[in-house]
């Protein structure tokens, strides 16, 4: 049995003091942090869908398409497992008969609704029609936001992994080695290390920094480029998300200025992740303190929670009214591009504690622009 | 400027013939289907939406957030770039305002309702009242089911790349290896090869191949062991999908006897993508292959077709009407497990042509089992 990582404890704690009678999970993210397991076939059969019932009082049930029943009964807590056959019958079906034999006919129901489909969102309705559904991706998302211990050690590994495969690209680069090359580098070394897959790798040099998701191209670094990176896998179905920026070369003093500059204000962010501070405010930090230095700023937000998936709660955007507390885990990310020419970015991962913030990322050092 | 690889004149047919004013994309596939470009964001920041606006008569409109802005100008082929900053404007809200532009604002609307969330889909309704709001996933699906030159093309460097990593490996597991190590290897050479980055990379020995998803553990492959392999790569936006079964040392009887009664089928399954047949009749051929050879079956499908996704239309399922013709590349997958003992599987790329299908899977000899 494959035992859950996450809060469900806080989960439980968050439903009982919702409106609902019970929550379904839809998403990869949730399925996995309900239930333990990944239901691997969510990532690339979109219509397949694998749904956690989690209802207020009384156990949980998981609703899988037999293919993936087997594994399901092998590894997983739950035991009243449900499942159905693909293309003959339909999830949505099974998860009204699911919630009428609850008692929860006319009950009031969350769902995701940031992740279920229109076309499913509509079947469940007409299934349910005296039922009150609702979104709750709100409750799940909230849970999920502060970590227990497992899950801060997982998520520590999985980024110093990360730190340590790029910096060995980073201290390895030689002057007319094209991206596509540390592109392989990086994503070999991830692999090494004991990644179970790539999340996403963009490592760029010259005016193609300039982009945010820019292809490793035959481009081959100059003295004087600016070279950069973004980077993260997958490990134990979590995920690292990590930035660094390097010169090749001595840096000139209008790269040091940039990078110094953007560091100052990169630090500034992370000392802001304390307890009663909103991500909101998070944002103002990162766009007050780039006014300040004269760095351009344009960007919706300046980081993102992380976990079982790359982008989660909180998103540090003006709009993000969430309170950190101590358990939140972010990533903070400082960057600025002038599109085509070049671009630095930095990209840490934090953790909000009682006291001050705990930086979960140390082993690459950022204090100043990597010389390659 | 990137040249878009799909049939762009099959879709524009298919909307004339449909009773649709304008298509809107929505999933990763469909927006790089339509637009040649990829919004890297879509796949990890869910709420992040790419849409392109395909009205029957006039130009396509594409609504990306600002991030994407840069890359989005300088690669793509529609000139009609709106941008919107994320967390502050609605996605959603510019897209009503770009239908009303288009003199839509009461048109029959296509949309993808199998990718679009319940949230954005309700968001849409009430911001366009008079407009009819329909699904459309079926035309995007059919229109990218037969594929160009270009795309078979592409889809066959994929697939060949794959079974190369795969032979490389198999052809060195000496008893004793891990499920780890060989995964380790296999993805180590999907990088080497030239894969963009990793689809799936399921290998398992012994008792593990008798589940689907199976994660690579420490088990050690054992003389007269099973083991088998379903992987893929992303190339060039393109996906591939191949799965071979070896055996660690000579077969026994039994091993010998299920593989060839498996392949027996599987070639029929394969003869079988001509013109004019059904996608359900694929399914029948399987199962009543499977029945006569007295190898249970109880999937739900048996392939599908791939191209930007791994399984897009057709799926060889039951219920799937869809017709045959020439330019449909599909996956044919044919498998047997015993869950926790033992599993067998073959996956093949073939290309449906007007006369005898195209297997464009030749490299890796699958016409035994491969003694390891």
């Amino acid at each position: 049995m494959i035992e859950p990582l996450g809060n469900l404890l806080r989960l439980r704690r968050l439903l009982d003091e919702s409106p609902f009678d019970a929550l379904v999970a839809v998403s990869p993210e949730n399925v996995t942090f309900t239930s333990g397991i990944v239901i691997a076939s969510q990532k690339w059969a979109r219509d397949r869908l694998a749904l956690v019932v989690w209802p207020k009082s009384g156990e949980p049930a998981f609703i899988v398409c037999n293919i993936e029943e087997p594994q399901t009964r092998r590894d997983c807590w739950i035991q009243d497992i449900r499942p159905y056959v693909e293309f003959t019958q339909s999830p949505i079906e099974m998860l009204a008969a699911t919630l009428n034999e609850m008692g929860l006919g006319e009950g009031r129901i969350g769902i995701e609704k940031n992740y279920l489909t229109a076309h499913y969102w509509d079947e469940l309705q007409e299934r349910m029609p005296r039922a009150r559904m609702e979104g709750c991706d709100a409750i799940l998302a909230g849970a999920r936001a502060v970590k227990t211990e497992a899950e801060v050690e997982r998520l520590g590994r999985a980024a110093r992994l990360t730190e340590k495969s790029l910096l060995a690209v980073f201290a390895t680069i030689a002057e007319g080695e094209t991206e596509k090359s540390m592109f392989d580098r990086i994503a070999s070394n991830l692999l090494l290390v004991g990644g179970d897959s790539l999340s996403h790798v963009y490592v760029n040099a010259g005016p193609n920094t300039g982009f945010p998701h820019c292809d490793p191209s035959r481009y081959e670094a100059r003295r004087g480029d600016i070279v950069n990176a973004d980077i993260g896998i997958y490990f134990g179905n979590y995920l690292s998300d990590i930035a660094r920026t390097g010169v090749v070369g001595a840096p000139s003093e209008e790269q040091r200025s940039v990078y110094s500059r953007l560091l100052e204000v990169h630090l500034e962010c992370i000392d802001a992740v304390r307890p009663g501070r909103l991500a909101s405010d998070e944002y103002g930090v990162m766009k007050n303190g780039l006014a300040r230095v004269g760095i351009p700023f344009s960007l919706p937000h300046g980081g993102h929670g992380i976990g079982l998936i790359l982008h989660e709660h909180p998103t540090l955007d003006p709009r993000n009214g969430a309170e950190f507390e101590p358990g939140v885990v972010v990533c903070v990310e400082t960057r600025v591009r002038w599109p085509g020419q070049v671009g630095y970015r930095i990209e840490d991962l934090v953790l909000c504690t009682d006291g001050a913030p705990r930086i979960l990322t140390g082993f690459f050092d950022n204090s100043r622009l990597f010389e390659i």
